[in-house]
């Protein structure tokens, strides 16, 4: 396959381990992928990962790879490519980096996994090109990157780009992180689920209604309903399915113009989960900036929906490998 | 006064124009204050701002000035130094720049007030050294700068910083930038004395004793009621006034939990008339950011009082052009 450039992407999630053979266009010319093994530890996972590597290596082109990256659900020095915390995998202090790159003999770096999606989207996505701009995938949870002035901030600890942290009511309801009225806690999917069991059980009727537009069988358990399902609801024109849509729609308004006036980007992303399955939030939601932003914050400003989807996290962790480690 | 490194920065606001002569160390070695005479126009001050450098030049010392740093109230054009649009001097695309490099025959920048204070504190006052860190400045309104990987966030269109109007209660009162629950609409001066007159209406007989424990003899008129007669009652331990004052705890809690989470600095440094008049809140601040920012997101943290106060506009508008001219 000649002499091009190319690395491994690796996205380490609490139930998934993908790895992809990633060209320097961001291509993906081969990928695996596996369930995550938890319950076994780090030391197994680690050995998974890099027997997915090895056999990925000798399906890739024939150049040797720059690297490898990997973006792992969890906080990671980015000094020492030590996972520090990560409570999907339930890791403490494991030394990723250092394990994969003497079980590899290639160079290694990791990263947080929205981050190597930030990255994905910065070069390969809807971010290509820009200076300034603000990822944010709305999913289960809620988590983003920036880049600013041409670069991905990192901040004193390496966890800059918390979004879903950023308290959006301060009289809101409870967030998993301890605080209250999070971002996430209004928008992201545990929370639209959460929002949802509470409607349906206050208005029996209407939660009735809710669930057969959804197309849930009764009986159905408090756990079956989701985003997912809130989302369906609401495409079938549900009428509480899209009013809890409005009330995300209002939460990620108040959050992302707070996002636009703080960072001023010239793009902003929309991904995930959420965003997938309610794809008419990204027009709502850029209607709702411009008429609540700062004019001068918005000047510049694009909303665009993600490109990459799955693919961000193995694509933006490879080009984080080509563009470390690449001649 | 020997061959060292200086610079004059000058302070423009709507209401006082200050030039003063800075060192490389940040010390001011002369000044000179006078009215904004806003009703004269643009040329006007322009010409005031060029004399007031030019009377400051002769007094500095023996070496040349390496340039003029202005910050200016107002959204400047990061390229040109044009004065975008400065709501307080009733500027709209003035090239400010320009018309001084022509009347001094000096290199100027010009800025933001808000980012030449950041500069200011980051390089001679409580941001000594670090790398990542955030000021807010809460004052009539609430303005900040970010300093990330070293650098001074611009953003987009050079107006990253608004960190007055990140959304705090989606549901809250109105600002004045047209959108409601901004920051600034909750903790503002302008804001506190909103509240504090709503107050005083509702509950007139605890608005008398708080009028009282401030000093203000009755009758007393609406427009004397601001943020500034609220921190006098409150240290008289004015039961409403407290309240008041939790109120905008609450609210500086919940902002700044956001500004740590999303950007992660090592130092978060508060200043402005309001922390002037309330100086205990820093503390309470720190203490509220402690029990529910995100534990990865305050590992490295630290929260400081400004240091420069009043000074911090041209002590780093003046920075900035040593930065910006110094050979």
């Amino acid at each position: 396959m000649g002499q091009e450039t190319w690395a491994i992407g690796v996205d380490l999630g609490g139930t998934k381990v993908e790895v992809a053979v990633v060209d320097a266009g961001g291509k993906i010319l081969q990928r695996l992928k596996q369930p995550t093994h938890v319950e076994t530890g780090p030391e197994r996972i680690m050995a998974a990962i890099a027997g997915m590597v090895r056999q990925l290596q000798d399906r890739g082109p024939q150049t040797p790879p720059a690297g490898v990256g990997v973006g792992v659900a969890g906080q990671v020095n980015a000094a020492t490519g030590v996972v520090r915390f990560a409570p999907n995998l339930n890791w403490r202090e494991v030394p990723l980096q250092d394990r994969l790159q003497t079980a590899l003999t290639l160079p290694v770096v990791v990263t947080n996994d929205v981050r190597a999606a930030t990255w994905g989207e910065w070069r390969h996505g809807a971010g290509q090109g820009a200076q300034d701009l603000i990822c944010l995938f709305i999913g289960t949870g809620i988590g983003g990157g920036v880049v600013s002035g041409g670069r991905m901030l990192e901040g004193c600890t390496n966890t800059a780009g918390e979004l879903g942290h950023i308290t959006t009511d301060l009289n809101g309801p409870p967030c998993t992180c301890g605080h209250r009225g999070c971002l996430e806690a209004l928008a992201g999917g545990w929370a639209i689920a959460r929002r949802a069991r509470e409607a349906i059980r206050d208005a029996p009727a209407a939660g009735k209604a809710f669930l057969q537009a959804a197309g849930l069988k009764e009986p159905v358990a408090p756990e079956d309903v989701n985003a997912r399902v809130v989302a369906a609801a609401a495409r079938a024109h549900d009428p509480l399915a899209r009013i809890l849509v409005d009330e995300v729609a209002r939460a990620l308004i108040a959050g992302t113009v707070s996002l636009v006036n703080a960072f001023n980007p010239c793009r902003l992303i929309l991904g995930g989960g959420v965003m997938q399955g309610l794809p008419e939030l990204t027009e709502r939601i850029e209607a709702g900036i411009r008429g609540a932003a700062l004019n001068a914050a918005i000047e510049g400003l694009e909303v665009l929906p993600a490109r990459l989807k799955g693919d961000a996290g193995v694509v933006g962790a490879a080009t984080l490998a080509i563009r470390s480690f690449a001649p």
